[in-house]
């Protein structure tokens, strides 16, 4: 028989207490025991077609944080760029081109991307129940991968929910977290009633905090963000998508291994892709200067074969 | 005194005669000698709240190729997949995660991906006269990466030109060109205008063919695609973006060297960003359905510092 | 309760056969509960003195195959290079260099390279009675790694066992094994006795045959290799490392999944470092020229930190 | 007509100053118009049957530093590991296995490496006269590639000048050069002479200054080595491989380019391979110990196909 192994940042109690609070929360079998697309079931046609109501002047906003080369308090293991052919090489006459290889790891606290199912487990399990084990280093996302949800790409109402302009502040603080009621106080400080497969973004200030005091590692330095309660607010609403400009996860400082609720949650028991690391200042500011805060929002993962996410840059369109 | 090197598939007589065709096409200086953009601004805000109004149903299709680990004849070095963290290990108790890692070629003949004009030189130089030299192995794109492209996402109205079934057939056979009046008689048969701004995709029906004849090489084998000559109808009809369910440019077999007259006169003198190796098989069959071509279009090409690039899954709205 | 997994190739049957057959020949303990070495602990700097003996002409030859970025039957996911400075750029003026870049995925069946305890496991075990869970794919090989081999490098008495040459054929055929019997049958035929501390290097002519009948994939086509009784062998002659111009495991055609058991028995219990995939075949030339098939034989595994293993050019000097 | 580019840290002056200092030195042509082994013809098979000579206790000692997944001021792009299969999954039952992938720039200021022909160019050529556009992104290094010295793996007497132990000092200081005068100096404090075909060490004492200092940036804090004309001592003691425990170039603090003299005069010019980085503290103190600077020195470079160079772990027996 083999020893029962505990993640980092869990034990049997904790993982007892979850499991208890996030059973009510639980998407599995709403839409089949089959299903793989989770909370994007909510994001339907009518969900795009109804968005175009909320674009006036056609403006596009990217919504993804440059990527670099270069290592970061955020990133320390920067992406790879090679440069395959002709790098230096153009020819004096007539044509020639340049082809560049990318090495990535895009998980992490630096790049902007989404998570498929795969990237999270709960007790050895991914969201609809299914094992994590069908997710190996040899084979990858068996199941669970971001395949469904680039083959189903998001294309909605999103809300972009801006917590330090709501409470008056430029950003929130490092480890400052935001549950249900704050959720709400920020919703009704904006006037925006958050819909049924809506697409969420909350806003923390993380990129203007850090073009005045630095960028911060939040494993050491911890991170605003929202907390595991806030679980019940992403069901209650029915959130198709979160989005945040953190890991959406609030960490504490300190460098301790990390529950993370959120992901775990919102990932294996809702079904909820989550896009972490977005960059969100741009329509922060263009949001107040319209005193509107949807917008049409579309995201396009890559359809990488049996991966745990995808980088990704999502469009607003406003 | 060093020698002049001319590119593989040029000579200085046929270089000559290229720029002396391509040099009415040209838009260098169009929108000022600093312009980074091209093409992109024909692609106005207007453009983008114009496209909303071919929106009806609201379904949203991803126009990109599945990106596999898989050697095949037209994607010989493939995506790596690694697993970087729990890749078996999930915990039985608790959370836990799986994060992957992407080693990626992208442009080639398999992967979904725009060009940015750093992807491209005539006679030592890119769009807007810079000079190659600013890409280089060790600094990647100084001048003319997707940056630019990134920050400003192509969103706007696209439309589908169905070479195959305008001409009534299933698809175009390798080494098959289209020129202006193939073009033309493509939108005429559709009853489609094509107008400045557009996202122009043409469909050749690569792998409706592949589905029935199998994977072929386009260095070996050709590929049906543009002729240099379209060139003129891109740059009459003021084309913002072309993207193509190949590589662009037609391509004879015999694994030759090859001139790829579109690749340079549309990133080099027009500014003109490409899509290449789009997945158009399910576009095209809702196109006839619904007996339209036009649909909103929206590209979120990642923000790779420096890259001529990158890999992409434009998401089309109907 | 978490089920008891089985590896590919395995069942808890003969797992139980094994463990009862490779029990008697287990060095677990015989140089403390800390070693790190195996039988490296045989190669004493005296092995290395007396190897000087066997030196005559001085020949150096390099027992590596060589390591290329092209696909093929035994290598379906060859070496990245890629030129990270300068690549196509040398200055016209002054002194200006190029530099690379390795991508090598060493395991397998193509690259020459050494394994260490760490690559391999029994019922969670590996050498010494460390747990497999000491190898993540997040920390790597926290036990058994390369650092101990890299750091005290095999250098020793080299014995080539020709096979095929004793046997009196080109080389053996695809699936063909060899036991203890032939093995010492190989070692009659050329006059040589095997000592403990010594290096022994199997030829099976793998790369011959692949000469006059192309390159194959052991795993689907089989490979010649020695069998699991040939453990014994290695035992009772207390070999320090084995070399092979295969895999060290016979392979029989087919693509099951394989049990390996030279590879688990002389890696987990005997703690038995591997060199695979070994070029022999020059060497068995200038062997058979002198008449001897002892040599001077050196490794120099790189320090790659936590790694299961290294590709390595194994030195004979002659 | 193009432009004559100067590589960064020369000028037409500098180069032509060089070119006339250098010229006398050359030895293009010596082993003939074809040759790819430049100073390694001086290393006879003679020369390693000499070398057993210096074995006397047989100890083998390793001469790389650990190579490191972690950033570091003379490492900022380390190595990348990634576990390839059954990183966290060793099986129940049975023998699995873990095998891990190798991402290396190994050029540079913290990896042992040696250096073959084609890292280093001046006017446009490498040694022999050939051309450095041979060496492109796209195929790597058609001449001057690593496969020669890979396939005629130096073996030899090797010859440590201990230069801080001779000077009565622990380290050389940042900054600090070694021309034709010290090394004269330190091999006579040693009572060593150099031979044709030695394989020569010099110690800087890298290691053991950034163990009380920390470890320094070449580029920005400088770093003892060579000077230029050490590049006559080299060619008059018929030297075949110059290996270091810095970059072999003295290099001054401040982060300018720099010009390199010694990597390019020796590998351009005298045709003679370096190796770079080299861990040297314990043969060292092994050399003091038994008051011998001499020993037998084995190379392994890998056999990367059109590589620049390769990683190596060279082995000294003493």
């Amino acid at each position: 028989m083999t020893t029962r192994r505990a993640a980092p940042g869990w034990t049997q109690e904790s993982a007892d207490e979850f499991a208890a609070f996030v059973a009510p929360l639980s998407n599995w079998g709403r839409w089949g025991a089959d299903d793989a697309l989770g909370t994007l079931n909510l994001l339907t046609p009518q969900c795009a077609a109804d968005a175009v109501a909320s674009v006036v002047s056609g403006r596009a906003i990217a919504l993804s944080r440059p990527i670099t080369t270069e290592p970061a308090p955020d990133n320390p293991a920067p992406m790879l760029r090679m440069m395959k052919e002709s790098g230096d090489a153009a020819a004096d006459v007539g044509g020639s081109h340049a082809s560049d290889w990318l090495g990535l790891g895009y998980h992490g606290f630096a790049v902007t991307h989404i998570d498929a199912h795969a990237h999270q487990f709960f007790n050895g399990q991914m969201y609809n129940g299914r094992a994590a084990a069908r997710v190996s280093t040899r084979a990858g996302a068996g199941a669970g991968s971001v395949g469904p949800l680039a083959e189903h790409p998001p294309v909605g109402r999103g809300v972009l929910l801006d917590a330090p302009a709501a409470f008056g502040r430029p950003w929130l603080e490092l480890g400052e977290g935001l549950g249900p009621a704050e959720l709400d106080r920020i919703a009704a400080a904006q006037g925006v009633s958050v819909r049924s497969g809506d697409l969420v973004l909350v806003r923390t200030g993380r990129d203007a905090r850090a073009a005045t005091h630095g960028v911060t590692n939040p494993i050491t330095d911890g991170s605003a963000g929202l907390t595991g309660d806030a679980l019940r607010w992403l069901r209650a609403n029915d959130v198709a998508v979160l989005g945040t400009d953190v890991q959406a996860d609030v960490m504490q400082p300190g460098g301790a291994p990390f529950a993370m609720p959120v992901h775990t949650g919102a990932l294996v028991h809702l079904g909820l892709p989550l896009i972490d690391n977005m960059a969100l200042e741009e329509l922060a500011q263009a949001s107040a200067q319209r005193g509107r805060w949807d917008f049409m929002l579309v995201v396009g993962p890559l359809r990488l074969d049996r991966f745990t996410g995808s980088p990704v840059s999502p469009v607003a369109v406003l």
